[in-house]
């Protein structure tokens, strides 16, 4: 957080959690304030039961504060996804009537990256949910700087008519309305193609990352296994090592919040609030709100 | 072909085609018999349409001989899989009341082995039939030398109550009725696991598929840019580019199929008969059926 801090001038951050333990490390630092959130939810609690019985968790005195103040422009968490997902719905409110999902931006071979939208927010999903999906991670590569973010559905062939009931319906529905879109994409194109969003629910987006980073690693086990070794190696399991990167973004609510791995490390902190930032900067929601033809962001 | 009818003494070719093509290759071989079937069915035609048409195309032709000739113990193909699946409906029949699946062998990193069911051939899948894949998951395992076949459900979390709503009550089917069930799995644990059987709908078994094989090839692409080479690298990639492998196999017609891809080379022939051997050789359709507790397979 520290590091974050130091990196961005025009950055402020609400520390919230433990006062007792947060002010040895963070008191009278500049650009920081300690609000002391003394509860805890954890994952295996029910997201809406701790949602209301504790006001007092870092996690929903965040929320609230964010309501209270407009002037805070992003929130990020490492808490439970479901709590976070719960909690944002009830206090900063949805975009229209979206719901709120999931994305995670990945870095391809040739250094590019796209996003994928879902990835485990909404498991089972209709047709017009995979639309507003494409919406969402349409905006949130133009906020990472693509002008026209190449659109792809994620099936399981290449051909329109591939994929399930509603993978099918919302190839119809994106060949009709949404700008750049390619069409069906499979698992082995995702990392050698040039699309920048990955468009699928829920289920097959959190299978999809998990995978990519399965792989990757069983792939680094067996090569460090037959004798190489070496910085390229690190390099790459560290890229594909979703722990350590920037993190997810919840995408639809009333703030976008970045959400990094419940066993995060300093650097996931200072990443995600780094992420937090520059979404910021580049005024996602607004973008969201533009692409639903919307202006209550 | 014919290494794969040298390595096996037993074994004997029926080789289906176009005899003027395959007389200055295969004619006067032992143990291979040309039988004439010169039409073609390619991957753009429609399935059923295919097969009421060309009933002298290699497939149906070569069906129509496994249905005459009960001592036919397999059939290989690198055809189109939408006319494999009708054509083995229609002339081979089903093992009972089952749907079809193709099923694809996997090596992990230690060398052990995993089958996914279902690969593509089912995309909506209600929970019943995420039961049948298993129960033919865990006889292809057992005609493969495993005793007791470890099951996993893909899932989009490790937890029973995860996952979409067929996936939740598989969760639980499985559970109350199939020896071997572990609970869910999630796809960075597939290759590290110790899975022997992954339970998954066609279209999110592709996905794992050919996402694993994207991503072990965009690892090894950025190795190789990042300077490093040699043989480990080429035997990994080789490991995972399933276009060389042994070939996805169709369960639950009367008899089982082996699949090469359509851009199979002679290395893939080879591999795809000799699974096939290799299957009527262990009961593999016996076992089904026992496992359904059927007696008419």
């Amino acid at each position: 957080m520290l590091d974050a801090v130091s990196a961005q001038e025009d950055l402020f951050v609400y520390a919230c959690g433990d006062a007792s333990q947060l002010a040895p490390l963070l008191g009278g630092r500049e650009r920081i304030e300690i609000v002391d959130a003394p509860e805890v939810i954890t994952n295996s609690e029910d997201p809406s039961e701790a949602f209301k019985a504790k006001k007092n968790s870092s996690l929903v005195r965040g929320m609230q504060l964010c309501r209270e103040n407009r002037d805070i422009s992003g929130f990020v968490s490492c808490g439970p996804t479901g709590a976070i997902f719960v909690s944002a719905v009830m206090l900063l409110g949805r975009i229209g009537r979206i719901s709120p999902m999931l994305t995670v931006e990945l870095t391809k071979p040739d250094g590019s990256s796209f996003c994928v939208v879902d990835c485990g927010a909404n498991v089972d999903v209709r047709a017009e949910k995979l639309v507003d999906f494409a919406r969402m991670g349409s905006a949130y590569m133009k906020a990472a700087g693509v002008a026209e973010p190449k659109i792809y559905l994620l099936s399981n062939g290449a051909e329109d008519k591939k994929g399930s009931a509603s993978v099918k319906r919302a190839n119809e529905l994106l060949r009709a309305e949404m700008p750049g879109f390619m069409g069906n994409t499979e698992g082995h194109s995702v990392l050698s193609g040039d699309a920048d969003v990955i468009v699928c629910d829920g289920f097959s987006g959190n299978i999809l990352l998990k995978t990519i980073e399965g792989a990757a690693k069983a792939v680094i086990s067996e090569l460090r296994a037959s004798g190489l070794d070496g910085e390229a190696l690190d390099a790459v399991y560290r890229k594909y090592d979703y722990n350590t990167q920037g993190g997810a973004v919840l995408l639809g609510t009333g703030l976008p919040i970045v959400k990094g791995h419940g066993a995060a490390t300093a650097e996931t902190v200072r990443s995600i609030i780094l992420t937090s930032y520059r979404l910021a900067k580049n005024g996602l929601n607004a973008k969201i709100a533009e692409s639903f033809s919307m202006h209550n962001a």
